[in-house]
C-alpha cells in the first residue's frame, strides 16, 4: 500500500507532485520522496513522515525541473526507514533512473538470490531494488526495450512510475492489481503535462483531468517527442496463469473495501458508491431490528449511510473521530481503558444511551479493535450493539501490497462468525457475502479477492 | 476560542492534563501550556503548534506533581506568539501564581492603563495578564479573598483556571459567556482527583465523569483540605445589567452552532443533537425540491443529518473531507484555483452530477469560503446548489472570545440574503431564523446570541 | 558573567548585534537575544545555545531597524532557562523598553520583596527584572531622570544596555565592577552609529572603533537628537562606602585574570599583556628547576608564555586541546578516567616523556580539574609537574557576577598551599602573589579582587 | 581526507566508535555515520554536521553489539550529501557488508564504467562504492579470498575497515598513503578489544593502547577465532611502479604538514614534532630581522614554537582565535573587510603595533587567506610582516584524499615566490624548502610529496 505519482511537461513539476503525494497521503504515512528532473540530471529530496512536514519551500526549490517522480510509503515494521523510501535512484550504464513502486513482487526472494549470486548489491530491505538490477543488467540500452525484457520476469503486483533522463514511464502488472491512472493538465506554455497518479483524488486536486486507466500489461511512455505505449508479456512458472490467452484481470477488491480515497474513481468505479452499495447488500443480507445505524468514522461511513437507506434505519455519528492525532500519544501509566481507540473515537451518549444500534465498519481484520469500539458504545449506554462489517469475512492474508497481518492473526480464518461475535462482544454480527460483494460491485470477474476467498491469482513463493 | 484544563490531587497530573489539551486541540491550535505543581513549585513548558508535537515524554516528565494546569492558545495573528502562550506564570508576595483564561475581557484597555499608571509592567499583549497584576495589588494574601475582591472589576467573558502554590481554582463569569465543567477521577489511592475543563469531550478521554458545570460567578477551590465554592458580584459601569437581583445568563450560543465539539455536553445540553435540531428547523424553514442534502465537512455534518431527517432527502457525502492538514501548504506559482477550500474539500463527481443538491454548513461570515465551495460543486456537475445555513445571519462581531472578523468584513452586515446568495453564487441560499435557533436549542433566555442578533449583553469599550 | 551589546544608528542594527555577541560568545553560552527597534516598535527573538545557532537569516531579517539591543547569558542551574534569557522586554507607561544586564545586584532580594508587596509580579529568576519594575514605579516619564531616582537603590555589579522606543542608553554601576566600552562606526550614510559592548573584541569584529569606556557611574543616552552622558549617586545602607568624597573604584581583576577575551582591551590595559605580565610574576615568585612550560589550554596560554619568557625555560604545547566540543558528550557506562577533562585535553607523550614540566593556569578553583590534568600529564610520562597558578588562591566566592562556587567549595579557603599540592597530586604547587597580581596589573587600588583577598567593596546581604 | 574507526570485541562498541569520530572530528565535518554489527545483524545510522550533534542517547542506544565502524566525511560541494555518507552498507550474497574509506582511488572511473557495463547500479558519488562492486563480483564467498582478488584492482590511496556479519578488517593500499594504526583496549571480561583508528589522538580518548599501524598492503582481520593478516599484490597498468620487488611507500607528508592533529603519532612519528622540526629548518632557512614570531593559529601553532626556538625570537599569539565557529555566519550586506578571516581570527593592537613580525603558517595554496590575514596585521599596526611557510610551495593538486584545488588555482603553480610575496603584501616570505622538509622529518624516502614536487607515486587517469 503505497502512492506513485509522475508528471512530464510542467514547470512545476515537484510542486504538483508534492500536491498529487499530499492528496495520496493515506496510501502511505511512512516516508515520501519526490526526484525531479532537469537539463538530464536528477535532483532528490526524501524524508519520514507526513508530505507537507518533509516538503518546503526550501526543499521543493531544490528540486528543479518540468518531470518529477514522487511515492508515499506506508508504514511497516523493521530499521533503515529512509533507506527504504522511495523513489529509488540508480546510476546506469544507461544514466540516472528514478523508479517508484505501489504493489509487492512475489518473487522478490528467488529473484534477489540470482541477482546477488551475479554480484549484485542490495541496499534496502525493499523488493523494488530487483527491477533497477534487472533493468541495469539487461543488454539493451533502450529503456523500453529493456522494461519489455526485463518486466516479465516480475510477479505479483506492480505500478510502477520510473523517471530516466529522457522520459517517463508507467507500468502496470497484467492482472492490473494496483490503480495507476493517467491524466493530463495544461501547462503554462499551453501544451500539455502528462500526469499519472495511483488515485484519481490527486488529479482532481491538481486541477487535471483523467484520460485514462494505465492498461494491464501496459508500458506507456511520454518524451520530448511524445507518448508511446507497449505491451509486455509474462513469463508464468505456473501453468495455471497463462493457459488463457488472456489474462483474467485480478484487481484488488480492497481498494474498494478500504484502501483508496472515497472520492477516487478506481477501475473506473467511485469508490464512495461501492461502498454505500456495499452497506446496502449489507442491510438486505443481515437485517436486524434496531433504533440506529452508526459508521466507524471514516473508513465505514459510506457503507454505514448505505446501510441507512436500504435499511430505513436512521444515520447518525454515534462516534466523534478526533483528527488532530499525531504519530504517537503518551498514555498515563495507571492506564486508560482502550486508550488506543479512546485517542481517536469517541462514543456519545447523547446518541447511543438505551438505543439498539447497528454499528458499520469496513472490515474486520483481528477483531480487537471491533472489540474496544463496543465495549465504548455499551459504556455509553447502548442496549444492543449489532456489528456489521460492509466485507467478508477477512481469512487470508495478502501477498500483493496490502499490509494484512499472517493469517494466524485473521480471526475469521479460525474462529466462527458466531464464535467471533462473541469474542468481540457483540449482540450479533453479520458479514457482508462473498455473493454480495460480487453484485455490489457488479462484475462476476475481474478482481482479486483472495483475502476473502483465498483465490490467490499468482503461483505464490 | 480556547482551551483551559485543571487536575488536582492525581499522581499523573500532567499527562492527564496533556490527554485533556489533546481532546480540545480544536479550540486552540496556536500555542499550548502545562504547568503543574510539585512540593509548593512550579514546572512548566510551553511551545508553539499542536499539543502532540510540543509534549513529548522528555517535557512530560519534567513536569512532576499531582496538580497541573494547562491552556491552548486559538491562532491570532500578530508576532511574539510564544510571549502569549499561557498558562501565565508570576512569583507575588503569595508565591507562584500559573493562570489559564478562556474568553476575552471587555474592558481589559482601560484597566490596562490605570495598572501601567501604578507602575505596572506587561510582558505580553494578552488580557489575561491584567489578572495577575489586579490580585498582585490586592491587600489580601488570601487568594480566595483577593480574587472575590479583583473578579467584580472584571468584563466580559472569563472562564479561568488558577494554580497557587497550594491550590486549584476555577473561576467563571458571572453571566457564564464561556463553558467550565467540574469532572472527578479516582486516582491511583482511590481518593479522587478533581478536574475542571472547557469541554466535557476532555473528561471523557481521560475517563473522569462529568460532576457538575461550574456555576457563572462561581470561585471554585480545591486544596489539601477540600473543596470550596464562593461567588463574586459585579461591579458594573452600566446600569443596565444590574437592575435585576439575578444577573440573565449569557451563554454563548455560538459554542453550540460551531465552536464545540459535537461529542461535548455544553452548558448541559449535546452539542450533536443542538446541531441536529438546527439542520431540522432549518429544514421546516427552508424546504426546497431537491435530490439530495450535503453537509460543508466536518462542521456541517449535524445539521446536515437533522436536515436530512426532517426534510426525507437522502444525506451524502458529497465533498470528502482530507484530514491530514498541515499548518501550511505550498501552492504553484501556476495558481490552483480555490486552493485553499480544495486542499482540504473535495466534491464527488459521482455523488454529485446532475443532481439538485442541498448544502448545509454551520454559518456563514465573510461568504468567501461558501463561494468556493459552491464553485466546485457545480464544477462537478450538480444541476443546482441550494446553501442552508444553521444559523442566522451573522451580522455583528464577537467581543467575547470568538474569532470573528470585525462587522464590514460579515457579508450578513450590509447584504441583504438574495444579495449574499448571489454573490456565493447560489440558487437559493436560506438561514436559520432567530425564531427557529431559540427554538431548537429549547431556551428563550439565557443565551448570548449577539453575533446574530447584536444584543451585547454587557457594555462595550 | 554575560555579554551586553548595543547599537544606535545602524541600517543593520540587528547583524551588528548578532556579530557583537558572536565575539563575546565566550561570556556566555546559556541563551542570547536580541531586541530591534523599529519605528518606535520593538523586535525580539531569545533562544537556548550559541549566537550562531539561534541566529539564522529568517531570525534576523525579522529584526527590523536602525537600533538593537544584544545579550548572552551565562550558564547557570536551574528550569526556566529561556524566560531567564535577555534583553528582557516590558510594556510601560512610557512605552517598551528592553534591557541586557552585565554583572550582579547584591540587593535585589529587599528590592524584590519590597517590590512584591506593592504588587509587582516577577516573571523569572533573574535579579535584573529588579530594575524594571523600579523604572516603571517612577513617577517621572523622563527615562534619564527616572534612571537618576532609581539606580542609586541598586547594590552590586551592573552594566546595563537598555533601549527604549526612541534612544539607547548604557550604565555602568559606581564603582566599575564590570566593563562598558563605547564605541562608533560609520552607517551606510557616513554618519556615525554608536555602539556600546562589554568588551572590545566585539568591536574589533564589527570594525567600530574604540572610543572610550562608559565611565562609573555615567548614564549614557544617545538619541535622534544626539548624545548626552549624566552621572548617578549610590545611596548606601553602608556608611563606609560613601565615607568618601569619590567612591574607589572596584574593577574585577578576574576580567583580567580569565573571565575576558585576551584580545580585548578590558579597564584600559590589554588582557593578553596582564596575563602573560601575571605570568612573569609568576615565573618571578615561583621559579623552579624544569624542561619546559606548557600552559593548560586555552586559558593558562598568555601566562604560560610571560613564565616561558620570564624563566627561559622552552615554551610548549604539552596538551592539545580538541576545539569541537558540544554541549554535551556520551561517555561509556565502563567509564574513561576523567572523561571530562579528555574530551577536551589530550597531553601528548612525544613532548612531555620523561621532562620535569611546568604547568601554567589561570586560577585554581576546586582544584580537582587540576588533579585530573596532573594525573594525564604524569600519564604521557613526565617525570616531575610543577604546577604554577597565575593569580592568587581563590578563597572566597564573588557576588558582583562570577560564578565562583560557595566558599566551602574553593580549596584554598581551607587548605593550604601545602596540602593543594598534595590533593592535586603535584611535585610543587606555586600562586602568584596579591603583591605580583597588583605589581603585574600595574595598579595598586581601584580593582576588586575579593574572591582573592576577601576585601569585598560593597555591604552584602 | 576523512577519518575511519573500527572496533571489536568492546560491549560498548558504538560509543567506543562515537569518541573515536570526535576525536578524528578535524579530519572530517560534512557527515559522520556509525554501523554497528550485534546478532549477525548490522545498525546504522548517519547523518549530516558534527559527530556531537548526530549522535545522542537515543542514536547510540540503536546501535547495539560488540562491533562497529564508523566514518567522518570531509566536505565536499554538490548535492546529496546523506547519499555519499559512510560507512557504506551493501546486501551481498555473503551477507551485510558495511565500508569506511578514507583516500582516493585515481582508477575509479575506469573501474566504474566497466562495473555499469555488467549491470552495476552506483547509488551516490563517491569511489568507496566501487570497492563493494567488486567484491561482490568475486567468486570467492571468503571475504579474505575476495579481498585479496579484488584489491589489486585498485589503484591509489585507501585505508579501509569493513564490518562484515563475522569479522572487522582493515586494509591499507600498498603505498600506505594514508594512516590507519591498530589498538587494543580491554573489555569488560577482561579480554583484549581490538581497535583501528585512522589516528592515535583517537585510541588517546578511548584510552586504547597503541600496538602498531596497519601495514602498506595488508589485509588484517579479526574474527571471533582471532586474528589474521594477510597481503595483497597490485595488478599495476604502469610498469614503473611494479619493477621493484618491494613498493617504495609514499605516505602523505601532508598529514605531518597540516592534515593530522598535533598530538597523534603519524607514520611512527609525532605531528608536533614534525611540525616544530619544520619551524626549526624554516628558521634557519629564511632567517630574518623581527621583533617577534607568530602564528596563523591554530594550525600554524607547533611550527612557529620550532621557529621561535631557533631564531631566539620570542612567541606571542599575535592573532587570537575565536573557537566558536559554526557553520556558517550571517554577514551584514555593507561588507566588513575580510570577513571570513575576521570572523575566525582577531590580531592584536597590544602585541603587534609598531613590531616587525614574522608570521608562520603551515602551508600557502591560494594565497587569498594570507593576503587578508597579513592586512588585519597590517591594520593593528605591524611595522614589517614577513611571513615564514612551514612546507614548500605547494604546486600541484592531490589525487590521493586531500582537498587541494586545482592546479591553477594553487598560486604557487604560476607565480613566484617574490610575486607571492607582493601578492599577499607581505615584506617578504620564505617557503621551507624541499630539502629542509626532507631533512626534518629525518626521511629521504616513503613519503609521498607530489603536492610540491610533482612527482606523483600512481599512474594518473
Amino acid at each position: 500500500m503505497c502512492a506513485v505519482f509522475g508528471v512530464w511537461n510542467h514547470e512545476e513539476a515537484a510542486r504538483i507532485t508534492y500536491l498529487g503525494l499530499y492528496a495520496m497521503q493515506h496510501r502511505g504515512q511512512e516516508s515520501s520522496g519526490i526526484v525531479s528532473l532537469s537539463e538530464g540530471r536528477h535532483f532528490h529530496h526524501k524524508g519520514l513522515g507526513l508530505v507537507a512536514d518533509i516538503f518546503k519551500e526550501e526543499q521543493l526549490k531544490a528540486l528543479p525541473g518540468k518531470a518529477a517522480v514522487g511515492h508515499n510509503r506506508y508504514s511497516t515494521t523493521g530499521q533503515n526507514l529512509l533507506a527504504n523510501a522511495q523513489p529509488l535512484t540508480a546510476e546506469m550504464m544507461s544514466g540516472s533512473l528514478a523508479l517508484a513502486h505501489n504493489g509487492n513482487l512475489v518473487n522478490e526472494r528467488s529473484l534477489k538470490v540470482e541477482l546477488q549470486k551475479q554480484g549484485a548489491i542490495f541496499h534496502g530491505t525493499t523488493d523494488t531494488e530487483v527491477l533497477l538490477h534487472l533493468l541495469s543488467r539487461t543488454p539493451s540500452q533502450d529503456l523500453m526495450q529493456a522494461l519489455q525484457q526485463t518486466l516479465p520476469k516480475l510477479q505479483g503486483a506492480f505500478s510502477f512510475v520510473l523517471l530516466a533522463h529522457d522520459r517517463l514511464v508507467a507500468v502496470r502488472d497484467p492482472l492490473g492489481f494496483r490503480p495507476l491512472i493517467l491524466g493530463r493538465k495544461k501547462n503554462a506554455e499551453g501544451s500539455w503535462a502528462y500526469v499519472v497518479a495511483s488515485e484519481t483524488c490527486a488529479l482532481d486536486l491538481i486541477e487535471a483531468e483523467v484520460v485514462r486507466e494505465i492498461a494491464p500489461g501496459e508500458i506507456f511512455c511520454v518524451d520530448q517527442s511524445g507518448e508511446q505505449s507497449l505491451t509486455f508479456k509474462t513469463i508464468s512458472s505456473d501453468s495455471t496463469s497463462t493457459s488463457e490467452a488472456k489474462p483474467k484481470l485480478a484487481r484488488c477488491i480492497f481498494e474498494h473495501v478500504y484502501f483508496s480515497r472515497p472520492d477516487s474513481i478506481i477501475f473506473n468505479k467511485s469508490v464512495y458508491e461501492s461502498r454505500k452499495n456495499f452497506g446496502r447488500w449489507l442491510a438486505k443480507e443481515t437485517a436486524v431490528d434496531a433504533d440506529l445505524v452508526i459508521p466507524v468514522p471514516d473508513s465505514g461511513v459510506p457503507a454505514a449511510i448505505g446501510y441507512s437507506q436500504q435499511s430505513g434505519l436512521p444515520f447518525e455519528f454515534g462516534i466523534i473521530r478526533n483528527h488532530y492525532v499525531g504519530r504517537t500519544f503518551i498514555q498515563p501509566q495507571q492506564s486508560i481503558r482502550s486508550f488506543g481507540v479512546k485517542i481517536k473515537l469517541n462514543p456519545q451518549v447523547a446518541v447511543l444511551k438505551g438505543k439498539r444500534v447497528v454499528v458499520v465498519d469496513d472490515s474486520l481484520v483481528r477483531g480487537t479493535t471491533s472489540q474496544k469500539i463496543i465495549g465504548l458504545i455499551r459504556q455509553a449506554g447502548a442496549k444492543e450493539v449489532h456489528m456489521r462489517i460492509a466485507s467478508p469475512p477477512t481469512t487470508g492474508p495478502c501477498f500483493y501490497g496490502v499490509d494484512t497481518p499472517q493469517k494466524n492473526l485473521l480471526i475469521a480464518s479460525h474462529s466462527s462468525v458466531q464464535e467471533i461475535s462473541k469474542f468481540i462482544g457483540a449482540d450479533s454480527l453479520g458479514y457482508l457475502s462473498m455473493q454480495g460483494l460480487t453484485e455490489a460491485i457488479d462484475s462476476s470477474s475481474g478482481y482479486c479477492a483472495a483475502c476473502f476467498d483465498g483465490k490467490y491469482p499468482t503461483p505464490l513463493s
